[in-house]
């Protein structure tokens, strides 16, 4: 062999060794300016064993946070047909996705999240780059509205993962998945399609 | 009197310093770290004290939960004026908690509901039996009804004080508060008059 690492791909430890080097690197960096080379660094391994490993940046990514899904092969469903449909089918995919097992792995990310700073950041990277961005890029809106259009739509969502699986409030709890697409549905189709105030930061509140 | 605390029950003072002790405790340590002997402590006081003015501790954080955001005092201000801008009045009040001095208790309460399912419980109580059911009373709706709009408005807030306070997604976690009482006012009305969807529960899905 021409190169040596000095870790064999099967080493023991090496799997764990890159993930712990990508948490961090997600983490303090972002996404967008974290790097397989900087990260395969950290874990002392070449860049080739990271993709060898997970693939690409966005596959490393998942299995960094322990998603239990990948957006990319939901989101299709989500972008496919009507555009004015697109607010059910996003909350439809949602609660598909928080209903069945891969729930569990989710409350437990939210837990996480909210205790932690650096499980917020990693959260806060993977709702944007994974999801909000594939949405909101596939569809016809202005791209200085897209952050607050995607962040709009994390508030809905996020807040009914909490009530739904976290506090457990009824009747959104326990109501049949068509209830709250029905309902929620319209408010995600408005902050991805609809009329939004002029923005504003705070220092010109 | 057989057992002597160093100030007398009467003491001026002395309830408002309990709950100042509380709130530090609950917003440092969470609920289930913060003890009654600690709180009793910091404020110089017998823990029997603690129980005499407020009971349990369940009562003696819900006291000290509506101290900084008595939605007795808040409400008015919501309750007051245009039906049709109740939803405005409602993020507009919301914010303006969460964005003062008492939002670190609110995230502190967050963190603890979703790690903890007895804070939960105590969140939800809050939310239904001091907030949502005060709201929701007081205006023209049909009362079987009442339970799915309350729910629905804790999601968008709950999910609002996530993004802006604990996940701190921009824009929304820097956006004036204008920017999110014009984006998430029309959210809040249509879940508290707009029109609903027949409501079924999980076993009619």
């Amino acid at each position: 062999m021409a190169r040596r690492t000095g870790r064999r791909p099967g080493n023991p430890g090496t799997r764990e060794a890159i993930l712990d080097a990508a948490r961090a690197a997600f983490a303090e960096r972002g996404f967008d300016a974290a790097s397989i080379r900087a990260i395969a660094g950290t874990a002392g391994v070449d860049p080739a064993l990271v993709h060898h490993y997970f693939g690409s940046k966005d596959q490393l990514f998942l299995a960094a946070m322990q998603a239990p899904v990948d957006p990319r092969e939901l989101l299709p469903t989500v972008l496919a047909g009507d555009p004015g449909g697109i607010g059910e089918r996003l909350v439809r995919t949602f609660l598909a996705v928080w209903d069945s097992p891969a729930g569990t792995a989710g409350v437990a990310l939210l837990r996480s999240a909210v205790s932690n700073e650096w499980t917020a950041r990693l959260l806060r990277e993977f709702v944007v780059t994974q999801v909000l961005r594939r949405v909101l890029h596939h569809l016809d809106v202005a791209p200085a509205e897209l952050p607050l259009r995607g962040s709009l739509v994390a508030t809905q969502l996020i807040g009914l993962a909490m009530i739904r699986y976290v506090v457990r409030l009824e009747p959104v709890a326990s109501a049949a998945p068509e209830t709250l697409v029905a309902s929620v549905g319209p408010t995600i189709q408005r902050y991805i399609t609809g009329d939004l105030p002029p923005q504003r930061d705070s220092a010109g509140s």
